[in-house]
C-alpha cells in the first residue's frame, strides 16, 4: 500500500485543510451571533466568515476525494494549526483596522490568534475589557481556545498514538474504542467519545458558574462570563475577558474553577471509564496519581509559604499571611493553573517572594497528563525519564541486572523510552535557545528584560502556559517585545502545542522524499 | 566469579584509598620543597604530609591484599575524589589558621581544594598573589589541578569504559593497548601511556613559557609562573597564582597557551597515534573535527563581535574594537578556554556585551572531548544526542525506516545512545535545580544574585569550568555565597567531574545489596 505512494499527497492534505476551515467558518457564527445580540461590529465576523468559507471551498476543490495516510495526517496536523491561527486572526485585524488597537498590527493579531488556538493564553492586547473591545471579539478569543482544545484531544488521543510519535503510544492503552483499524474511522470514533467528555465538563462548569451568579454568590459572573470562562478552563487555555483574570471573581468562583482546572489536565479517557462506573481505573492510573499528588503536595508547600507571608497584601488576591483559607485557595489555584498550563491567576504571583516563584517555575516545567488538553513536558514523560535514569544508575551499579522500564505494571517499550528522552531533550534545548534569543533580541532593541523574564517567556510559550514572571506576570502583557521575538514565540506556541517532533519531522528531507 | 562476592568489598576500597593518599603525600613534597626554596611556612606541608601518610597507612592496613572488581573501582573513584579533596584542604586550613585568610574557614578550604582536584578553578580566596599567600601554598593549589587531571585521564580512558558507564564505551575504541583483560593491569597500562602524553605536553608548555621569559618576550613568566601555568593548562584547570589570570602576561604568552588549551580538550589517545606518525586518525576523528571546528567558528563570530565593539576598552585585555589581532586573540582565548572548561581569561568577559556573553554561555555548555581532561557534557555526547534527535524525526516522518545512530562510520550501540541521553538529561536537570537553589539560597540571606549569575554558577561548577558571569566573572570570586550554596557547589564539582552517573550509582540500593 504505502510503497505505491511516492511522496506526500499534499493535494489531499490541502483538501482536508479546506474542510477544517469550513468548520472554522461555522465556529465564527458564534461571535457573529454575539455581535448581533450586543449590537456590535457584525461586519467583522461576516467578512471573516466569507474569507474563511471561500478559502475552505477553494482548498477542498484541489482533491474532491482526499485519501489520508499517516504522512498526510502528520502534515495536516502541522499545517492546520498554523493556517487556522492565520485565518483566525482575521477578526482581530478587521476589528483593529483603523483604530489604535494593538491588534491592528498583523504580528500582534497572529500572536493573539496562535496563543488562542494553541490554548497558550499569552496576550498582546492592550486593555482587556468589554469597554475597549466588543463582546463578540472577546468571546471569539475565548472560543479559539475551546476549539484549540478540541483539536488537541483528537491530536493527543486519536492521531499521535496512531502515528507512533515519541511515546504517544503510552496514551493508547488508556484510550477506549476498538482495535487499530483504518486510520480515519478510528480517529472519528475516539474523538467523538472524548469530545463528549470535553463538552460535558464545559457545559457543567458554565452551568455551575452561572448558577453561582443566580444564587448571588458571584455578582459579575453573568452568562457571558460563565460561558467565556468555561470555554478557556477545559482546554487549559487561560484567556479571560476580564483583565483581572479570575481575581475579578469571588472566592467561591475560584474554588469551583480549581477542580475543573485539575480535570482539564487529566487524561480524558479516564473520565470515560468513570462514566462506566469504573473509578478504579482513574485511581490506579500511575500518571493521575503523580499528577494529583504533585498538585496536592506543591499546593500545601506553597500555602505554607503564603501563610508565612511570601506574598505581599495585594489589591487583587488579598492578604494570605495568616489567612488559612486564602493561602490555601491562592496556592491551590496557582499550582493547579500553572502545572497543567492553564495560566489563570487569582493573585499577581509575579510579586511573590523568590521561594514561592521558584516553586511556581518548577511547577511550570511539569505539564499536564497525556490525553489531556494540558501542555508542557507532561507527567507521564517525567515518570518515564525518571525511571530511565534510575534504571541507568542501577545498571551502572550492577551491570548484570538490566531491567525494562515499567509503568503501572506494564513494560514500556524501549522505542518509547527513547522517543520520550529525545522529546525531553529537544524541549529543554528549545527552551534554552529561545531564552537566549529573547534576552539578546530584547537587549538589541533596548527593551529591558531580565534573564528570569526571558526564561519565563520561553517556558510560558513553548509550554502553552501563558503568563510568566516579571512584566509577563498574569496581569502583564507580551506587547512590548520586538516583532522578531513575537514571531519566535508564535513558532514556540505552535511546535510546543503539537509536541514538537511531528512539526520538526515535517521539515526533514525524509518526510518529503521517496 | 562475580556471583561469589555478595556485596561491595569496602575494606579493599578503603585500602586502595589508603594507597591513593600515600601518593598524595608524595605530591605534597613538591610544595614542601618550594617552601624550603622560598623560606616559607614549611611546617604547613610537613604536618599535612604527616596527617596524609598516617591516614594512608591506617587505611591500607584494613586489607593488606585488596582485590579490585568493578564495584570496588566505582566506589574507589567516587570516594577518592572526595577524600583527596578533604585531605588536600589541610594545607589551606593550616596556612589560614589564626590569620584573616578566607581559607581558615573549613567550607572555603574544602571548596578551594575540591575546585582544584576537580580541575574546576572556581575560587574563594581573597586576594590572589604571592604577597598574600606563600609561593608554596599557591603552587599546591596549581598542583592539585595537575593531579586531578592525571586522575581524570585514568578515569576517562581506563576505568569508566571498563565499567560500561553511560557511553564511556565510545572512548574505548580510540584507546590504544591490548584487548580487554583483567581490569587492573589494563588500567595501569593505559594510564601509563596517556600520562606520558599528559606529562610531555606539560613539560613542553612549561619549557616554552619559560623560554619566552628568557628570550625577553614575557617579563613576568619566570620559572615559578611557567610551571604553575603548565600545571593548570593541561588538566583544563584554570587556577593561576596571578589574580589577573592570563591577562597578567604578554600577548605572545596568550597565543602560546591557546593551542595547549585546545590540546587539553582533545582526546589524549589521539595524540598517542600521532606519536606513531599517524596523523590521519586525529584528523578523521569525528569528535575532534567538530570540537576544533566549533572552536574555529565560534572564535570567528566572537572576534567579529569584539572587533565591532562588543567589549569595552578594558584595563586588562585592552581595546578589541577595530583591533584585528586583539579581537582574534581575545576571541580564540576565551572560546578555547570556556568550551573545554579551562576557565583561564585574558579579558573580563563578564563586562562584554549581551550577544558576546550569550555566545560564551553557549560555549560553556559544549564541553571538551571524550578522553580529555575537559569537563562538561562533551562534544561526543552532543553528537550522539543530535544524531538521535535526527533519527527520531526521520522515524516520525517515515516509520518504516528505522536506522541505527552512526558516528565516524561505526554504529553506536543503543545502550550507549540511551546512556548518553540519560546523562544529558541528568546534567541539565542538575544544572536547573542548582540554579534555582543558588538563586533562592542567596535571596534568603540577602546576597544579591541575578538569575544569569545563578545559572553561570551552576554550569561553571557542574561543568568544572570555574568562572561565570557577573560577579563570578574571571576576576571575581565565589567567596560571598552562603555556606549552604558552597557545599552544594562542592557536590556539583564532585559529581560533574566524575560524569555524574558513577557517583549517583553508588548511592543506589542496587549497588550495595545482593
Ligand atoms: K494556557
Ligand atoms: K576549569
Amino acid at each position: 500500500m504505502r510503497s505505491i505512494r511516492l511522496r506526500v499527497d499534499w493535494r489531499a492534505t490541502a483538501s482536508l485543510l479546506g474542510t477544517v476551515l469550513k468548520y472554522l467558518a461555522v465556529a465564527l457564527l458564534v461571535p457573529l451571533t454575539v455581535a448581533v445580540i450586543y449590537w456590535e461590529d457584525i461586519w467583522v465576523f461576516a467578512v471573516a466568515i466569507a474569507i474563511t468559507v471561500t478559502l475552505g471551498f477553494t482548498l477542498e476543490r484541489l482533491d474532491p476525494e482526499p485519501d489520508m495516510g499517516p504522512a498526510e495526517a502528520l502534515l495536516l496536523v502541522t499545517v492546520s494549526w498554523l493556517a487556522v491561527a492565520m485565518v483566525g486572526s482575521v477578526p482581530y485585524l478587521l476589528a483593529g483596522y483603523g483604530t489604535a488597537s494593538t491588534l491592528a498590527n498583523p504580528v500582534n493579531a497572529l500572536f493573539e490568534s496562535m496563543s488562542g488556538f494553541t490554548t497558550t493564553g499569552a496576550t498582546v492586547m492592550g486593555e482587556i475589557s468589554t469597554d475597549q473591545h466588543s463582546h463578540a471579539l472577546l468571546l471569539w478569543r475565548q472560543l479559539t481556545q475551546w476549539l484549540g482544545g478540541m483539536g488537541i484531544i483528537v491530536l493527543m488521543i486519536a492521531i499521535l498514538p496512531e502515528l507512533a510519535v515519541n511515546g504517544a503510544q503510552l496514551m493508547k492503552t488508556e484510550a477506549p474504542g476498538p482495535e487499530l483499524q483504518k486510520l480515519t474511522p478510528r480517529i472519528a470514533e475516539t474523538a467523538r467519545v472524548l469530545w463528549l467528555v470535553y463538552f460535558g465538563f464545559t457545559v457543567l462548569l458554565a452551568a455551575l458558574l452561572y448558577g453561582l451568579h443566580l444564587a448571588g454568590f458571584a455578582p459579575n459572573m453573568h452568562l457571558y462570563n460563565a460561558v467565556a470562562h468555561a470555554f478557556t478552563t477545559l482546554p487549559t487555555g487561560g484567556f479571560s475577558p476580564e483583565s483581572d483574570s479570575i481575581a475579578a471573581f469571588s472566592a467561591v468562583v475560584q474554588w469551583v474553577i480549581i477542580p475543573f482546572m485539575v480535570i482539564a489536565g487529566t487524561n480524558f479517557a479516564l473520565f470515560w471509564h468513570l462514566l462506566d462506573g469504573d473509578i478504579r481505573t482513574l485511581l490506579n492510573d500511575a500518571e493521575f496519581r503523580v499528577y494529583a499528588g504533585a498538585i496536592a503536595v506543591l499546593s500545601a508547600i506553597l500555602a505554607a509559604l503564603l501563610y508565612g507571608g511570601a506574598a505581599p497584601a495585594q489589591e487583587l488576591g488579598g492578604t494570605t499571611a495568616g489567612n488559612t483559607e486564602n493561602a490555601l485557595r491562592q496556592a491551590a489555584f496557582q499550582v493547579g493553573s500553572l502545572m497543567n498550563s492553564t495560566g489563570f491567576a487569582t493573585s499577581d504571583f509575579a510579586q511573590w517572594g523568590p521561594t514561592a516563584q521558584a516553586l511556581l517555575l518548577f511547577t511550570m516545567f511539569v505539564g499536564g497528563s497525556a490525553g489531556s488538553t494540558g501542555g508542557g513536558i507532561k507527567v507521564i514523560r517525567w515518570l518515564v525519564v525518571m525511571k530511565a535514569i534510575r534504571r541507568e544508575l542501577s545498571v551502572t551499579a550492577r551491570p548484570e541486572a538490566v531491567k525494562p522500564v515499567r509503568l503501572g505494571g506494564y513494560v514500556v517499550d524501549e522505542d518509547v523510552v527513547r522517543g520520550i528522552m529525545v522529546f525531553t531533550l529537544l524541549y529543554l534545548a528549545l527552551f534554552g535557545a529561545a531564552t537566549v534569543f529573547f534576552a539578546v533580541d530584547s537587549l538589541r532593541v533596548g527593551y529591558e528584560l531580565s534573564v528570569l523574564e526571558a526564561m519565563s517567556a520561553s517556558i510560558a510559550t513553548l509550554g502553552n502556559i501563558g503568563p510568566g514572571f516579571g512584566m509577563l506576570g498574569p496581569f502583564g502583557s507580551y506587547l512590548g517585545f520586538p516583532p522578531e521575538t513575537k514571531i519566535v514565540m508564535v513558532f514556540l506556541m505552535w511546535v510546543g502545542r503539537l509536541e514538537i517532533i511531528p512539526v520538526l519531522a515535517v521539515f526533514t528531507g525524509a518526510f518529503w522524499k521517496r
